[in-house]
């Protein structure tokens, strides 16, 4: 070893030893005949103390950051001691030491707010990775895999590794293939994930799998999505929905106990997709904080009397509300005094194409009681406070009302809440607010394709109810535009997700395990028997063999840590990320291939040459 | 739960409970009007037993192996207890029961000794899954898999995932690669190791890294080798060789206890490449019996006299001797009193191509004291004894002798002395035998190229007293016949390999960390400053930061598993393995993908169509 001790170990109990550290140099301080130097590894800093006759080699060795030291000396105490540092009240009194390697100036400042790019950051990554910043994010990482590994193994899991050379399965995503040298014309795929796999272990008998593994999907990159990225796979069998639910509640609230010293003891909540989508327009709230949305075209009872559909806002001659199909409001809390100037931003920013909407309509409800709308030529004071009461607002309250079509709305809306969310501070960074959505659709429907479309993935067991209407009904869409009324559109999901913050962080189902129910699914998806037999033969060939009932859960292990890191994205929790364009920039990969490569593995390139 | 128990669990504690299981049929066995069912699940076997009532609904079920049942009843003695059975003292008086899913006749019994052949069980590798014998190896492996992560744990290894979508630098074997749709004509590949990456994690102060991990090599497949396979990788900063050995002797030591119970003590036997070829004619040794070699033309001191090279052997007039360059020898305990056909056979055994020698001679050292050899006509009594003698002979032994060209001979009467421990019952399955291998050359001559290729690999350290030698000679090998006395054949690395039972099972080194040395040596491997700095201008780029003494070892996951597991074949540890030409024959992959796939990768096959 080239030390004795580390960089965050030594303490005034160690005084008088005699050690040996070795790390990499953060700061030079020079004090005419003492110099000061923060050396730094893994564990911590510490202050080495060169002296008489140390610091004249020191002058000549002209030592600066970023190299490596290894020093020998005497622990001593500081007169002036550091309490913000662990190893703050001793100090090296250095009696030895040795360049161990040099360092050229680095391109960017090892700092917590460091003066580097972003693209610059990415392409000297391995300096990067110094920063503490992000050393924090990857000892992160580490506790949640190691907490996540430690509960699923007393709850009698067992990690079985599953292939990543597989077949192309193309559904839904497109697959990244890998040309096979042996099988020349023939190619492996990379898994999506490793769904069939565990589907199979449970086949198997395997009873509790999983696995903390590497998935790929070659996607169009948005921003912070990765064409690689890390998956906890779990999948149990003899399970209901029910014992999956709690089983994997337990899961992430002992993360959170042991990563994070939060005690997640509330029982999450339950909503359903449908539920969902009305009351936050998102099937992935983030209920840290209320502004539900109010569907003012909806019926609803009042003092015993029904409203019915519309009343709120229809026959005032105001004919955007008339005509709109749908007409949703927000309560922003204590916003009632917004300018003029403030609505008007409010309102361009509605308009943005991101969001797409016509405009955008308000009532202030004023702390005096009295109400001010941008509609009031059509609406009267009791109209007003008629629809303020229905969107739950309080004196003082904006209401915000979008009006168009519905799908368009709700995502306006759900957007909308967001931001203002955001900008009111209601979104704290160190308050997580889990809940699951339940109840999925089964289907969605492609209107590229005109037909049905698995929502989860063609695994996915529908209700025990909603079976028959699968089995009884023909897939076929006869009439595209009337999609919505098609008996498919009402079968729902044995599907569930947890959501933190916002955030979708894991999602499954209960799955199917008869060949029959699988065949029709497949079936249902526009698959011939041909197609579904030569994808999945494999699948229906095991569950005539005895598969028992079974389901499981997948969560996105690079996203969950970026949540409880604090942070947006999930390239920061990532030791070598790529970017966009998919390319990891420190590499310079991908790259071109040597031809004998490509005559080996029987492929041509077609791009055009550069 | 479709269970409150599983069918491991319920003991003579449990008696009068009213539980309900969940599970295969194993077995049916009908007496009457009773009917005895087995059933299976991944815990365990329970009796379930069928009285008046249930018994006659179940011949209408026809219920038989394999189907999933789901069955209530009440736990109660047996009157014939299984001692061999955990729930051996207990069954279940079944009073409600549910087929859950039916099987149709599996294709092979589902039991230790199965009937089916490998083929048909890789086909079925779902049904294969269930058997005992597979389902214990793979609980096996996770048990490996925790055990090292603890250990690594413990010893304050962070777990840090690395990419698999990198950049080809094939180097030694090729690189699986994956056409990058979003970057036309280029390719990432697969990691054939972690290696560069855990190198840079060192140079950005990570300190301590381990993963278990997925690696790919394109080779052409020999039995038992996997074109994925997975490894437990590690890396240490500032740590000289003796700190690796120690730590992972811990480590597998630590494996040893908790996975066998094998308390493995003593401290790890070290021996130099150089004395493991001489002594063993491998560099991988299985040094569970003895049976080491003697080079007869090889000098040594007998009772203070110097006996000089080769006197034991030549000038006897036995040409075979005279003109050998190299003449080994072997004593197998108490087999002095083989038979002529025993001798021809083994003399057939070493004559077959596999091996190449030209004949086998031996020395019968009777346990009268007398000396019987194939070589009579030449050799003295006094002769034969000089060279039992030497060979550590005991009377009852006999000594084997093989003559030939070093390099052949060496491996030939290595091959032959596992033969014969495994006939002579040396190498006992259950008997654990680990030692260290060290001193590698660093360089190895390839013909081919006539050039230097790494032993190991690119970024392995030399000896530090040998980084003179590499420094200050020209690698270019003039003269291709006289390369073993380049000075470069001499240079050692500071290289270890760990060998259990004849296996390697783990392999590393100490890195060059020095950016001037790790460019001489690309140079010495023939890599032009362009070639070196297009493949690897990452590395050398980070070595200019200040890069850290480092140093790690690699295991080879799947051997280690299945040594530990008693077998020789590590598809047998290995939950969806692929045989012998790459293929998973239950996916039937690899296969031909859509030309829709290839467009979008801008590749096309120019493989023959079939």
């Amino acid at each position: 070893m080239y030390r004795s001790h580390t960089c965050g170990q030594l303490r005034t109990a160690d005084e008088g030893k005699t050690v040996i550290l070795a790390g990499w140099v953060q700061t030079v301080r020079k004090f005419g005949s003492i110099t000061f130097i923060d050396l730094r590894d893994r564990y911590g800093i510490t202050q080495l103390l060169f002296g008489e006759g140390m610091n004249e080699n020191l002058n000549e060795d002209s030592l600066s950051r970023e190299y490596v030291l290894q020093a020998e000396g005497i622990v001593q105490l500081r007169n002036n001691k550091n309490p913000q540092m662990l190893t703050g009240d001793i100090e090296i009194k250095v009696q030895r030491y040795k360049i161990l390697n040099k360092s050229i100036t680095p391109p960017f400042t090892i700092q917590d707010d460091t003066d580097g790019g972003d693209d610059l950051r990415m392409k000297y990554r391995y300096l990067d990775l110094r920063r503490n910043e992000v050393k924090k994010n990857l000892e992160l990482r580490y506790a949640v895999n190691r907490s996540a590994r430690n509960y699923l193994h007393e709850n009698q899991f067992i990690d079985i590794e599953t292939p990543f050379l597989i077949k192309s399965t193309p559904e839904g995503a497109r697959d990244f293939v890998v040309p096979s040298r042996m099988n020349a014309g023939q190619f492996y795929a990379l898994p999506q994930s490793p769904q069939t796999f565990k589907q199979l272990l449970m086949v198997s008998g395997y009873d509790r799998y999983y696995q903390i593994v590497r998935c790929f999907r070659d996607e169009d990159l948005r921003a912070d999505r990765q064409p690689e990225f890390t998956q906890i796979d779990c999948e149990m069998s003899f399970v209901e929905q029910e014992d999956i639910l709690n089983m994997f509640e337990g899961m992430v609230k002992s993360i959170f106990k042991q990563v994070k010293g939060v005690e997640y003891s509330e029982e999450l909540p339950r909503i359903s997709w449908e539920e969902a989508m009305w009351v936050y327009g998102s099937d992935k709230p983030d209920i840290r904080f209320g502004m539900k949305i109010a569907n003012l075209k909806s019926a609803f009872k009042k003092d015993g009397r029904i409203i019915a559909k519309g009343e709120l806002v229809n026959g005032r001659g105001f004919g955007i509300f008339q005509q709109a199909e749908t007409i949703l409001a927000i309560a922003v809390p204590g916003c009632s005094e917004y300018t003029r100037k403030q609505l008007d931003e409010l309102t361009d920013w509605v308009k943005r194409p991101q969001i797409g909407m016509q405009g955008l309509a308000y009532i202030k409800c004023n702390v005096d009681g009295s109400f001010k709308s941008s509609f009031d030529k059509f609406f009267g004071s009791e109209d007003l406070e008629a629809i303020a009461e229905f969107a739950n607002a309080q004196p003082g309250d904006l209401v915000l009302i979008l009006a168009g079509l519905e799908e368009r709305t709700r995502k306006a809306i759900s957007d909308l809440r967001l931001e203002l969310g955001q900008r009111l501070g209601f979104r704290k960074k160190e308050e997580y607010k889990l809940l699951w959505v339940l109840d999925f659709p089964l289907f969605e429907y492609s209107g590229e394709e005109n037909r049905w479309v698995a929502r989860h993935h063609p695994f996915t067991a529908p209700k025990p109810d909603h079976i028959g209407i699968m089995i009884q009904n023909d897939p076929l869409i006869e009439n595209a535009t009337d999609y919505l009324n098609h008996p498919y559109a009402t079968i729902k999901a044995n599907a569930y997700d947890m959501v933190l913050n916002g955030n979708e962080i894991g999602g499954g189902s209960i799955r199917i395990y008869q060949r029959d129910l699988q065949e029709k699914m497949f079936t249902a998806l526009g698959m011939s028997k041909e197609e579904a037999l030569h994808k999945f033969g494999f699948l229906l060939g095991a569950f005539e063999y005895g598969a028992p009932p079974h389901g499981g859960i997948a969560f996105g292990f690079d996203r969950l840590c970026s949540i409880l890191g604090g942070s947006e994205s999930i390239r920061d929790f990532i030791a070598f990320p790529k970017n966009n364009s998919g390319r990891d920039t420190m590499l310079d990969a991908p790259s071109t291939i040597d031809d004998k490569q490509l005559k080996e593995l029987a492929i041509e390139s077609s791009a055009p040459k550069s």
